[in-house]
C-alpha cells in the first residue's frame, strides 16, 4: 500500500467524524500564522487555535519570502486578516546549513544546480526572525494597521516566546 | 488583550500537555504535504497523520511556487522525504479572482501595485492541480524516484479525492 493510498484510507475516518462543513472562509480571529514546515510543529495546538480561526502559511524555516508575502496579501486584502504571527523554531534544519552547502547538496544528488533559486538558509536565527518581521511590517502592500510579531517555538518543550514585539504596518519607516 | 497575548496564554496549556519533545526532525513517513493556507483545512486530521509524520507546506492555493519547491528541496535532500501530496480544495479563494483583480484590489487599498509579484490565481482548478503536480514531477532538482500526486479536498464534506495519480520524478519527460 503506497503512502498515498494510506492517506486516502485515513481520510475515510476524517469524513466519518466531519462536523465543520459550515465554517466560513475568512479566519474567525483575523489572524495569519507564518511558520516552518517542520513535522514537529502543530500550529493550532501550539497556539490554542480552533479550526477556522487562522490562515496557516508554512515553508522551510517559516521565512518571509516573496511567496509568503503573496499569501499574506490574499489573507489580508481578500479574507480580512489583520495580524501576522511569524514563528521560527529551535533546531530548525535551515540553521544547520548555508545556502552554498545546500546548493552543493542538491547538485551532488541530481547533477543540477538550483541556480538563482533563493534558499533562505538561516545563519543568525535572531537576525532572521527580526528581519522577517521587519520586512513584512515595512511592506507597502499589506493593509495599514496590520500587526506583525515574531515568536520562537521550542520543539523540545513546546514553549512559545515572543521575540519581536508587534510592529504595525504603516507605522514603521517605509523601505 | 491582543491576539498575540491570547496566543501566548493558550501556549501555556500546550506546554502543560506537551509530550513529544523527543521527536526527530526527519518526517517519520518520508512525506511532504503541500496545501492551501485555508483556515478550514487541518492537514494532519484530513490525512490521519501523527505529529512528526510529514512536512506541511502551505501557501495561498497550495500552489507549486518557486518557494514551495525550495521547501520541498530541503524536505527531500536534507530531511529524506520521498513523496509529495499536492492538495488543492473546493471553494478556494484563489479561484474567485484573477491576477488582475487581485492586483487592482491591492492597489486600491494601499496605493501600491504588487508589480511583478506572481499572484497564482486559479482560473481552471483541474488545470492548476495537474500543472502543479507535473511541474514538480518534472523538476530536475528533486531526487529521482520522488512520487508526486494531486488531491482535491472538499471543505464541505471532508472528502479527499485523488485527482492526479502519482508521477515519479525522473520518469517524466524533463522540461
Amino acid at each position: 500500500m503506497s503512502v498515498f493510498d494510506e492517506l486516502l484510507a485515513a481520510n475515510e475516518r476524517h469524513v466519518a467524524g466531519f462536523a465543520r462543513g459550515q465554517l466560513p472562509a475568512p479566519p474567525a480571529r483575523a489572524l495569519a500564522v507564518l511558520t516552518c514546515m517542520d513535522a514537529r510543529i502543530l500550529p493550532l495546538d501550539v497556539f490554542g487555535l480552533a479550526p477556522g480561526d487562522a490562515h496557516v502559511i508554512r515553508n522551510a524555516g517559516g521565512r518571509a519570502t516573496d511567496d509568503a508575502l503573496r499569501s499574506l496579501l490574499v489573507s489580508s486584502h481578500v479574507l480580512g486578516t489583520r495580524a501576522v504571527a511569524v514563528v521560527h523554531h529551535t533546531e530548525c534544519g535551515m540553521t544547520k546549513l548555508t545556502d552554498a552547502d545546500f546548493a552543493a547538496t542538491i547538485e551532488r544528488a541530481t547533477g543540477h544546480s538550483p541556480g538563482d533559486l533563493p534558499l533562505y538558509a538561516i545563519e543568525d536565527p535572531d537576525a532572521a526572525l527580526q528581519g522577517d518581521v521587519t520586512w513584512l511590517a515595512e511592506s507597502p502592500l499589506l493593509p495599514a494597521g496590520t500587526e506583525v510579531a515574531g515568536f520562537l517555538y521550542d520543539v523540545r518543550t513546546g514553549v512559545l516566546s515572543l521575540v519581536v514585539p508587534p510592529l504595525v504596518v504603516g507605522d514603521t519607516t517605509a523601505c
